[in-house]
């Protein structure tokens, strides 16, 4: 049977409007799926509102108790909630989960080496439960995560929610065909970044590496695009790299964006 | 087959000691069981934090807008989510839920008449989805509610957690034999309220009617007592009151506190 997983981020969720035709499509959208969300600005919004400050080490975020408070706040109740009772609205039958509800994905406290990131959960090929969370596919529940997990023993951890979409389209790859999708804000893969009618519409591999020669893929795809040909190369039928508002294209013609492909 | 409904107030939730002394025993209880959870007092401190003052009409709390925002964040994603964490760690397989979710409970707006209450729910005879909510009990999951709501149309409501956990009971017996417990600070209804050795340990509608006119329940007890032999009479096998900590005792002596039944 075929599942999609979609991941949506800040973008998507910070502009009401572009969320609301999101969840709309989404709940339109014929089939099995799941969906991840990221946090958007607004934990950094009420952190700030709360007299917490973000805490960065060399650049890099860091999550404190205080703000492991706040993210579970706004990804779990805020952010998470709302998006069930649209998607309830548009007759999609969603459940609102982290990684802690059913157990599903459990996480690792990240080590600390030269950083402390603090309360931040790293995943690895056993995190995800995939017959627990097919139980509810099964059901006919839409199981809607945000970015938290637990660790087994009672923490809460914040995890990035790429990293979410992806080992859920990995995990559950083993019992249904899988299509992972990154929702972001350009149409896809560009040939020429500012000119959005160069999408490149397939990758395989093999022109994967000829872009990299070429220098075509900008800086910022190449963590994405590496990614994701490790989710195909660990089980993942096909990953999809599009803009959120073309989504309703997957019930006419079964693709919209950029579409990375095995062969 | 046997189910428990289990409501914790703020009394549990607020001390962090009594709220894991009794998620450890909930984990530990046989057989399936719902947990249903009021806010304590984190909204208040937090919606203070934030600037948003508490609105009362004629001495009865609002929920406006903002009260709604902080609500759905500390109730469906602090409180929730962290006994969630907690209850896994137990081997608890809990999934943290509002109404919303799975569409399980529906509300409706509370209409304004002399007051409006704002973003509140009511429940009628309907709200309850108990097939959809079998699911996950045949799944083994424990589903974990939260005092708030859906009116099916896009909004989040708050609503009592008392009467959530009420019609949760009411519309499951259809399908299990079923016990709500309303866990409270007291060991259960007492003959003389300054006395906990006084407890009276089983009451059916006869002798309620005896210790109403004899005036032994306190003021503060009726409405409980009222809604209890309502929940009785619409079909749960008994209602049990009693402390949170006493829970425990199910497992052994299949009761504690005071029981009400229907006879």
């Amino acid at each position: 049977m075929k599942l999609y997983v979609i991941k949506i981020g800040g973008n998507v969720i910070d502009n009401s409007e572009n969320l609301h035709k999101f969840l709309k499509d989404f709940a339109a959208l014929k089939g099995l799926k799941i969906l991840v969300h990221g946090g958007g600005k607004m934990a950094t919004q009420i952190s700030s509102s709360l007299g917490i400050e973000a805490k960065l080490v060399d650049g890099r975020r860091i999550t404190d108790i205080e703000t492991l408070r706040v993210v579970t706040m706004v990804y779990a109740g805020l952010i998470n909630k709302n998006m069930v009772a649209q998607l309830q609205r548009y007759h999609n039958n969603a459940i609102g989960l982290t990684g802690a509800d059913g157990n599903f994905i459990r996480a690792k406290k990240r080590p600390v080496k030269t950083i402390d990131y603090g309360f931040v959960g790293d995943l690895d090929g056993q995190s995800v439960q995939p017959e627990s969370i097919s139980k509810l596919l099964d059901a006919s529940f839409t199981p809607v995560f945000c970015a938290l997990t637990h660790d087994g023993d009672g923490q809460m951890l914040n995890t990035n929610a790429d990293t979410i979409a992806s080992a859920l389209a990995v995990s559950l790859a083993e019992m249904y065909e899988t299509t992972l999708i990154y929702c972001f804000e350009k149409k896809g893969v560009l040939q020429d970044i500012d000119d959005e009618d160069s999408l490149i519409t397939e990758i395989n591999p093999e022109r994967y590496e000829q872009l990299k020669l070429e220098k075509i893929v900008s800086e910022g795809m190449l963590p994405k695009l590496d990614n994701a040909f490790d989710a195909i190369k660990s089980g993942v039928k096909e990953v999809i790299i599009g803009r959120a508002d073309e989504l309703h294209l997957l019930n006419t013609k079964s693709t919209f964006g950029t579409i990375l492909k095995s062969n």
